[in-house]
C-alpha cells in the first residue's frame, strides 16, 4: 500500500523507490499521490533529473513553500535543476532574505566549496561565555544543520576558532568562548575544488568545516553527508574516464556525446597499429604465422599497462601516492613488470614455438612479448605522473589511450625483429 | 625543523609525511625524534603496511601503553596489523577489562560492521530524563568518540531508541528519554558487510550508525569518518579489480602474485583470438591487407564494451543501477551503441575503401565493426547484470575480460563475412 509506505518508509528510501520507476509511473505519483510535505521530506534525495522531474510537474507557488522549509544548500541544489527563468519567478515569491541568500550562493561554482556549503551553521562572538551559548542552543530551531561544532568570530566575522559541544558542556558556565576555543581550524578557500573539500574530510575525520572567503571571513559551513557524495562523485567520475566514457543521464544524443569523441581519438590510434602491421606487409605475407600472435601482443601490452596506471591514477587521487614517490613506484613497478615478463615471455615463447613448430618464431613472439611488458609498466606508471605534473586529469590517460599507445610500440617492436630475422624465419 | 612541525601540525599531515618517506628515514624519525605521545595521536591515520612498522620497532609494553589510550576500534585495526603472538603478549599487559574488550572485537572480520565498530558509545536507559542525561554529558570523558547521537536500551541492552544531542538540548528538564527518542532507528547488524555499512551512511546522511546482535542488543557504533574510509577503499578496490591488478603492498612477489593469474587467463583468451585469425589462414594469405584491420576491430569492440560496462559495474555499485533497471538499461544502451556503430562503421568502411582501393573491402570492415559493436554494447551492459544475479562481484567481469571475449567474436565476425566474400574480394 502506497500511502502507508509514503507515511512510513524513510524519505531516502521513498526517494529511492521513486528514482526506479518508469517516467509514466513517476509522473502519476507525483502528480497525484506525492503532497508537498512529503516533497519537501524527499527532494534532497532525490538525484538532480529527478529533481528536474519534480520542478517541471510543480508551479511556482509550490516550488517556493519547498524551497524555503528545506536547508538552504538543498534548496540551491534543488534550483541548479530548474531553468533561469523559473528560478527567477521563485525566488520572486520568496521572503527577501531568503531569495537573496539562495541568489548569492547560486554564484558559485557547483563543484567548488562555495557551491557545497550551507549558511545554516552557528557562529557566535568571542565574548561570549558558555552559559550564553548553551542558553541560545536550548532555544534554535532544528534549522541549522550542524548544531556539533561551534564557530568562534569577531564582530567582523573573521573566523577566529571552534568549539565542539562537547567541550562547551564540559566547561564552567563563566568561561569566554576564547578561552575555550581551538584556535587552530581547519577550513577551507570558497572557491577550492570539492575534490579537494573531499580530501580534507577524509584525512581529518570531521564532521563539518568551515568555508572561508579571501579575508577570512566564515561564509559558511559544509557537512559531512554532502562530502560523502562527493567521494562518490569523484571515484564514479575518474572510473568513468579510466574507461573513456561517460553517465548515462540526459538521453540517447547526450550519451553518445559523451562517448564518442573519445572512439574517434581512439580510432586513429587504431590505425595507426594498422598501418604498422601494413609497413610490415611483406614480412606477413611470407610468414602469415606472424598474425595469428597479434592479439596476444597487442592485449597482453595494453593490460599490464593498464595495471601499473591504474594504480597510480588512483594512487594519485586518494593521496597515496605523491611525485615524490615517483622514482621509487617506478623502480618497483619494473621489478614487477620485469618478473612478469620473464614469465608470460618465456611461457609464450614455448606456446608458440610447439604450436607453430618454429623455435625463431617462439623466439621472436616471446621476445617482443618481454620488450612489450616492460615498456608497457614504464609507460602506464610515468604517464598519469607526468599528466599530474602538467596540470592535466590523470584519470584521462587512461585503459583505452594507455593500451592504443603500447599496441602501436609492441606491434613495432614485434614485426621489427620478425622482418630482421626474417631469412632465417622461412 | 622537525621538531616544530611535530609540535605545531595536525596528526594527519605528520602521518602522510611519515608514510611518504623511504623506509631508512621512516626508522630513523620513528627511532629517535618520535616520542610515546605522539604515535599516540596518529597511529590511527597510518594505513596498515605503516602501523605494522610501528609495531615492529617498538617493544610491548610502549605498545601496550599506546593501545590503551586510543580509541577502541583504532586500538583493534593496530592490533590487526601485528602477528597474534605479539597481541597476545601485549593484551597480557593492558588491564583486563580493556584486554577481553579488544580481544572480542578482534574476533570480528575486518569488512564487517563488528570490524568497523567502537564500543565507546553513550547509551541510557529509557527510564532517565533529560537533565540526568545532561548531567551525565557535562562528566563524561572525552573518551565517548560521538557523543552527539544518544542511544536508548533496556535493561537487557536492548536498542530502543535514538536522541541527538540537539534534541536533548531543547527538551524539558524532566522528560524522559523513552518519551523524546526517534523509535524508529537505522541500525546495521553485526555481520554486515562494510560496502552495505558504507550505503547506509551515504543514503542516509548519517553522523553514526549502532551496530546490533540478532537479539537487537546494542554491541557497538560505526562512525561517519570510517564509512568515509570504506567508501574510498570499495571504490579502490572496484577500480583494481576493473583493471585486473591489486595494490602495490606487500613487496615484489605479492604484487606479481596479485596481478598474473589474470594475465594468465586473459593469456588463454588472446590464444584464442589468435587462433581465430590462424583458422582463416587462407584467406589471410591472399588479402593480406585484412591483417591491417584486425587492430581497429579488436580495439574499438572491447572499447566501447568497456564503456558499457563501466556504467553498469559502478551503477550497480553506488545504486544508481538495479535489476530492476536491466531490461529500461539494455534498451537505452542498444540505442546507443546502435547510433555508435552507424557512425564507426560507415566510417571505418570510407577509410577502409580510401586506403585500400577495394569497396568490398570497405563494406567487410564497416560491416564487421557494426556488428562488433552491438554485440559489444549488449555483452558489455548485460555481463555484469547476470554476475550480480549469480552473486558474483561485477566488477571482475570488467575492461580486460570482456575486452578478449569481444575480440574473439569481433575477429570472428569480421574474418567470416571476408571469406564468404572471398572471390569477390580478389
Ligand atoms: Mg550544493
Ligand atoms: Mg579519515
Ligand atoms: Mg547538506
Ligand atoms: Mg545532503
Ligand atoms: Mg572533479
Ligand atoms: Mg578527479
Ligand atoms: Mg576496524
Ligand atoms: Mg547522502
Ligand atoms: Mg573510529
Ligand atoms: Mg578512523
Ligand atoms: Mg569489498
Ligand atoms: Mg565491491
Ligand atoms: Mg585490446
Amino acid at each position: 500500500n502506497l500511502e502507508n509506505f509514503f507515511d512510513e518508509a524513510y524519505p531516502a528510501d521513498i526517494a529511492d523507490f521513486l528514482m526506479l520507476l518508469d517516467s509514466d509511473e513517476k509522473e502519476y505519483i507525483l502528480k497525484n499521490k506525492a503532497n508537498i510535505s512529503l516533497i519537501i521530506n524527499i527532494i534532497s534525495y532525490l538525484d538532480y533529473e529527478n529533481q528536474n522531474i519534480v520542478a517541471k510537474l510543480m508551479n511556482e507557488e509550490k516550488l517556493s513553500t519547498i524551497l524555503s522549509r528545506i536547508y538552504v544548500d538543498d534548496a540551491v541544489d534543488f534550483l541548479g535543476s530548474m531553468p533561469v527563468g523559473k528560478v527567477k519567478k521563485i525566488l520572486n515569491l520568496m521572503k527577501e532574505q531568503k531569495a537573496s541568500e539562495l541568489q548569492s550562493l547560486l554564484g558559485y561554482d557547483y563543484e567548488s566549496a562555495g557551491g557545497l556549503m550551507t549558511t545554516e551553521y552557528l557562529a557566535f562572538y568571542n565574548d561570549m561565555t558558555a552559559d550564553m551559548v548553551l542558553q541560545k542552543l536550548r532555544k534554535i530551531s532544528p534549522g541549522a544543520e550542524m548544531i556539533y561544532y561551534i564557530y568562534v568570530i569577531s564582530r567582523k566575522k573573521e573566523l577566529l576558532g571552534v568549539l565542539s559541544v562537547r567541550q562547551l558542556l564540559a566547561a564552567q558556565p563563566d568561561e569566554n568562548l576564547k578561552d575555550l576555543m581551538t584556535e587552530n581550524v581547519i577550513k577551507v578557500g570558497i572557491n577550492l575544488d570539492q575534490e579537494e573539500v573531499a580530501h580534507v574530510f577524509a584525512k581529518y575525520d570531521l564532521l563539518a568545516v568551515p568555508v572561508v572567503n579571501k579575508r577570512n571571513q566564515l561564509m559558511g559551513i559544509i557537512t559531512v553527508d554532502d562530502a560523502i557524495d562527493v567521494i562518490e562523485d569523484e571515484a564514479t567520475e575518474d572510473i568513468y574516464k579510466m574507461a573513456a566514457t561517460g553517465d548515462i543521464h540526459g538521453g540517447l544524443l547526450a550519451a553518445v556525446k559523451k562517448r564518442i569523441p573519445w572512439l574517434l581519438i581512439l580510432l586513429v590510434g587504431d590505425l595507426l597499429s594498422g598501418s604498422v602491421i601494413k609497413n610490415f606487409e611483406e614480412s606477413l605475407q611470407v610468414v602469415v604465422a606472424l598474425a595469428f600472435f597479434i592479439p596476444v601482443l597487442m592485449d597482453m601490452g595494453g593490460n599490464v599497462g593498464t595495471q601499473s596506471l591504474t594504480v597510480v591514477v588512483r594512487g594519485l587521487a586518494t593521496g597515496e601516492l605523491h611525485f615524490a614517490n615517483f622514482w621509487r613506484h617506478l623502480w618497483q613497478e619494473v621489478k614487477v613488470g620485469f618478473v612478469m615478463a620473464v614469465i608470460l615471455g618465456s611461457m609464450l615463447s614455448l606456446i608458440a614455438f610447439f604450436w607453430q613448430g618454429n623455435p625463431l618464431l617462439g623466439l621472436i613472439v616471446g621476445g617482443s612479448m618481454f620488450m612489450t611488458l616492460l615498456t608497457a609498466v614504464t609507460a602506464g606508471t610515468s604517464i598519469p605522473f607526468i599528466m599530474e605534473a602538467f596540470g592535466a586529469d590523470p584519470a584521462v590517460a587512461a585503459g583505452p589511450f594507455i593500451t592504443t599507445l603500447i599496441d602501436i610500440s609492441g606491434l613495432f617492436i614485434y614485426f621489427t625483429m620478425a622482418t630482421i630475422l626474417m631469412e632465417k624465419l622461412i
